[in-house]
Parts: C-alpha cells; sequence; structure tokens
C-alpha cells in the first residue's frame, strides 16, 4: 500500500473508534510572546500518553484474521511499546514485546499493564534486533517496526487531519523527529489536505542525525546521543528519510536550554504535561529557528510520559 | 434575577465568545481504580487557568452601557482578580482590583498583564472590604464579589451545562468548595437539566467550614485554616450556604495527603496540570469519601495555576 492521503484516511477511519480525538488548544500569552497563533495538538493526552497509539493501533487492525491470531512483536522502550500492547488486547491478540534490560519500570509496568509478553534483551541495537528476529520465528507474529513500518506511519499521519479540521489556515505545522514516523504521516497528509502548508521537523541538537541527513540527502546515523529528548534519541529511519526528502521543507534543531525552557512554558502556560521530546518543536521558536511572525502554526505535541519526581528545571538548581 | 436555569442559559450565550469550551477527559487507569466512570471538565484548561474566567465575564458583559463606563471593582488574591480584570479589558472598561499585599507575583502579574487597576492592602478581611469600598465611593464602579454575586454564581454554573452535554447520562457531579460560587452554580444548573444528578461538595478538612456549615444548617466560619488548597482558604458566603442548604446533597472533606496525591495522579494519568484545590473532588474519592462504585461521575477540574518551583510531592522528600 502507498503511504497516501488515502491510505490515512482509511487509517483514520479504522483507528477512530480506539483512539481519543485529541484537543487543539491556544495559549494568549505563548501566542504574544512570538508574535503567532500557535495550535497545539495534544497527542500528549492520547491514550497511552502519546500519537503512538495510533500508528500501532492502525497496524493491529489492518491486520487479516488468520494472520493476526499469531500476534504482534516489536522492539522498544518506549511508547511505542505500550501502544501496541494496547492495540493488540484492543483486538485480543498477543503482543510480544523486546525491551531493553535497562528500560524505566513505568515503561515496563505500562506493557504489562496492557498484557503484553516482554522479552528483555542487553540494552543495544543489535540485541534488540536478534531477539525480534528470534522471537519473530517461533512465534510467527507480525513485526510492526516503531517507525519504519507505512502502517505505523499511517496511524501517525492522522494527528494533522484532525488538527487542519480544528485549526483552519494553519500555514506551518512543527513536529519532533525522533525516527521519522510522525514525520512522514505529517508531511504526506497535511500536504495532500493543504498543499501550501509548511512542514517543519524539530529535532534536539545532541541527536541531530536526522537536521544532518536531510541537509546532506544521505543517511547519517548518530554517533553519540546527548539529549533529554528520549523519544527523540533513536536514528531517523532510510525509508523516512527518503520520505521527509521529498515532503518536508526543512529539519530545525534545538538545545537542551530551550528544551526545557519550552516543556515548562507549555506546563505553566497551556497547562497541559508534555514530555521533553513533546516540547522540541516549541523550543525551535523559542530560539527563533523558526520564522512563525504572523502566521498560523499548528504543534503536535506528541507525548506526555514524564517521571513527575524529577523535572528538569529542578534538577537544574 | 433569579438564580435559575434560564439565567444560567442566558450567561452561558453572553460569555461564550469569551471563554474557552473546555475539553472533558476520561482516563482508563483512574476508572480501574475505582470502579467508576470518571469524566474530568477541565476548567484549568480556561482562560486565565481557572473556571472564574466564567462568573468574572457573566457579570461584565451583564452590565448596562452606562453602568459599565464607571468600569468594576473587587478584593481577591486569586483567580478571580485575573478573571474580572480580563473580561473588563475584553469589553474595554476599568477594572479596581484590591489586592492583600502578600498576593503572589504571579498573581500580581497576571492581574497587570490584564491591566487591571491594582491597589494593594493589608492582608487581611477588613483591610480588602474597607479599601474595596473608599474605591467603590471614589469611582462608583460596579462591585463584583468573587462568589456572593449572583451574576458571578450564574457563569460557573456554565461550565456543568457543557459537562452534561458532552458526558452523558451522569449520576453525581464533585466540585470543590471555597466561597460556593462554583457549587451553587453547579447545583442549581445541574439538577434543573438533569433532576436525577446529585452533586456533592468537596472540601479540605484544613479549612472545613462549608462542610461543618451544611450539617449544621448555619453559617460556621472558619476559626482557623491550614490546607494547601489555597483557592479553598475562604468561607462560605452567606447566600451560598443558603443556596447549597436546598440544592446540594453532601459536602465531604478530604485530608491533606489525599489532595497531594489526587494531584499527583491527575498530571501523571490525566496529564493535565491541576491546582491543589481543583484536586480536591478526586481526593474525595482516593479517601472513599464518595461511592462512586459503578457510578458515572463529572469532575470539575477547577483550575490550573500552580507554581512550577514547588511541588508539594517534592517539597515532602
Amino acid at each position: 500500500m502507498p503511504l497516501d492521503l488515502a491510505t490515512i484516511r482509511a487509517a483514520h477511519d479504522r483507528i477512530r473508534p480506539h483512539i481519543f480525538r485529541t484537543p487543539v488548544l491556544t495559549n494568549a500569552r505563548l501566542n504574544a510572546a512570538c508574535g503567532a497563533k500557535l495550535f497545539f495538538k495534544c497527542e500528549n493526552l492520547q491514550k497511552v500518553g502519546a500519537f503512538k497509539a495510533r500508528g500501532a493501533t492502525n497496524a493491529v487492525f489492518s491486520l487479516g484474521e488468520a494472520e493476526s491470531l499469531r500476534g504482534v512483536a516489536t522492539h522498544s522502550s518506549g511508547n511505542h511499546a505500550a501502544a501496541l500492547a494496547r492495540a493488540a488486547k484492543l483486538r485480543g491478540i498477543p503482543a510480544h514485546i523486546v525491551m531493553p534490560s535497562n528500560s524505566s519500570k513505568p515503561k515496563i509496568r505500562a506493557v504489562e499493564g496492557y498484557g503484553g509478553k516482554i522479552t528483555f534483551c542487553e540494552p543495544n541495537q543489535a540485541a534488540r534486533e536478534e531477539t525480534c528476529n528470534r522471537i519473530l520465528e517461533q512465534t510467527l507474529a507480525t513485526m510492526v517496526h516503531p517507525f519504519e513500518d507505512e502502517r505505523v506511519m499511517a496511524g501517525q499521519g492522522t494527528a494533522v487531519l484532525e488538527l487542519l479540521e480544528d485549526a483552519h489556515d494553519l500555514d506551518l505545522v512543527l513536529c519532533p523527529v525522533g525516527g521519522g514516523g510522525l514525520l512522514c504521516g505529517t508531511a504526506i497528509a497535511g500536504k495532500a489536505v493543504r498543499p501550501q502548508l509548511q512542514i517543519i521537523g524539530t529535532e534536539p541538537a545532541g541527536a541531530d542525525d536526522a537536521a544532518r541527513s536531510f541537509r546532506a540527502r544521505q543517511h547519517l546515523p548518530l554517533t553519540k546521543v546527548e539529549t533529554i529528548a528520549d523519544g527523540l534519541r533513536t536514528n531517523i529511519g532510510q525509508p523516512n528519510l527518503a520520505i521527509a526528502l521529498h515532503s518536508v521543507d526543512n529539519i530545525v534543531t534545538v538545545s537542551e536550554a530551550a528544551i526545557i525552557a519550552a516543556m515548562r512554558l507549555i506546563w505553566e502556560a497551556v497547562k497541559v504535561i508534555v514530555e521533553p521530546s513533546g516540547a522540541v518543536p516549541y523550543a525551535a521558536i523559542l530560539e527563533n529557528k523558526i520564522d512563525v511572525a504572523n502566521r498560523r502554526v499548528g504543534i503536535i505535541l506528541s507525548g506526555g510520559n514524564v517521571d513527575l519526581d524529577s523535572l528538569p528545571w529542578l534538577a537544574a538548581k
């Protein structure tokens, strides 16, 4: 199936009963501070606390009946793991989740809570893939990659469809870039519905592989990663980069200080909990990386899963 | 004007252009924990960060043209001050706000930001009223009391109208009680729309005047106040108590520990910022003060104005 507007609209129809139509919030204070109109699409309020519920649910409910009975599998330390476990539970099929042994307790509990079957592995990419491949051979489950899977990308693209319905005449949509699933779905859906819409990816400077790869027009993986935005520490996928190169207008990077300041301002003014990764697009506005003056700007608040015992602006003191 | 459904519907029509239709959020984890279906009406996401925007806006836009030009006045250290200043600015009239000299900087800045004319006074009730009376004499402005004013109560009652539209077949609505403006508006509107709806007020045990007054059927002001829920430290108004006695089903109290736990759980699971006062209704569920099993329960998250540098669950460590 091609990743196009029809596929993304079909994904939307498929997942609608299982996801939350998240609100779009605005804030006079943040608008005044940047001279733009900002529209925050609150995927931090989505099921499992992140847009990942969309892609995982679309993948699971896209499966044929016989195929579905063998279950699904993935490797993930983050929100995709919980999202896939939840979607599988909704469909009544098994979910095999490979998680690095150093995954956080809340993330593990979330997967367990949805009945996911967890296999722990050494915390490196090779062990994750090897363990996942072994499980796929044993179970004949369907692999659902966190961001390279087109069914996942199509699901992630449904958020911007809702955003464009609720916030009219947007000039620009900003979203964070990790593996690039959200970026690709957003770019394809957004440009198809509204051709003049600009799509800009935003990334921590401490995990800037997507920005570098986008400029060089070739895949340049990270050699080191240093960012509080744990959802964005992964490399952009090869298929995701290819899509970004023909559908995304730009990818910009932001400092750690701007991420923390943006996160705090969103909590304080918009009054929703956003995780560091979800604050990255607004950080790009704070750091003047994007010209937003007098424009109508959609921002995808991608997730809200944080540890309330360790808040970055308090740790810094 | 009587405080009835017609008045509250008229208030809703009057303020609709100036307030935000706040979302109603649900959460599977919190539902499972109490065996009920909870519907959180997010007035913490309201303009000025609290339901107070509703009542103040209704009062300001209820004024006749000539009367309005003399402006409005109030004494308040909290969200009502900002809400009244904002409403006055929207109508283009002056707002005279008497604030205790020990008001928090963010609260002062909020009032200034909306162009309110602040007069500081000694931090006691007598000084507040005296200063306010002097200003009323000088300016001939209209007094807008934070909770005893029927226009204010009618405005506060509009939140439950929206809640009942968005969450069907509710059995019960819980709201916090400070002066009782929200409680009265909610009870009158809620019972008029849905006669079988129970309305329960919730209050910190450390500021339990409304619960004691409700039981004794007479006004019993606080002799001491000890609660983190700063929005609820005030005594219930005499007219508010009279209305509560014929329209409210019960008023229950909660411990400080439950308020902090409830606040944290709402942040963590619902992923919205709620201030301690706004967490009091859910605290009553946590402490089993209300039988919610198998019931559909509306909860008004009344406000979200907090100091992100001092979170109670971190201070306790």
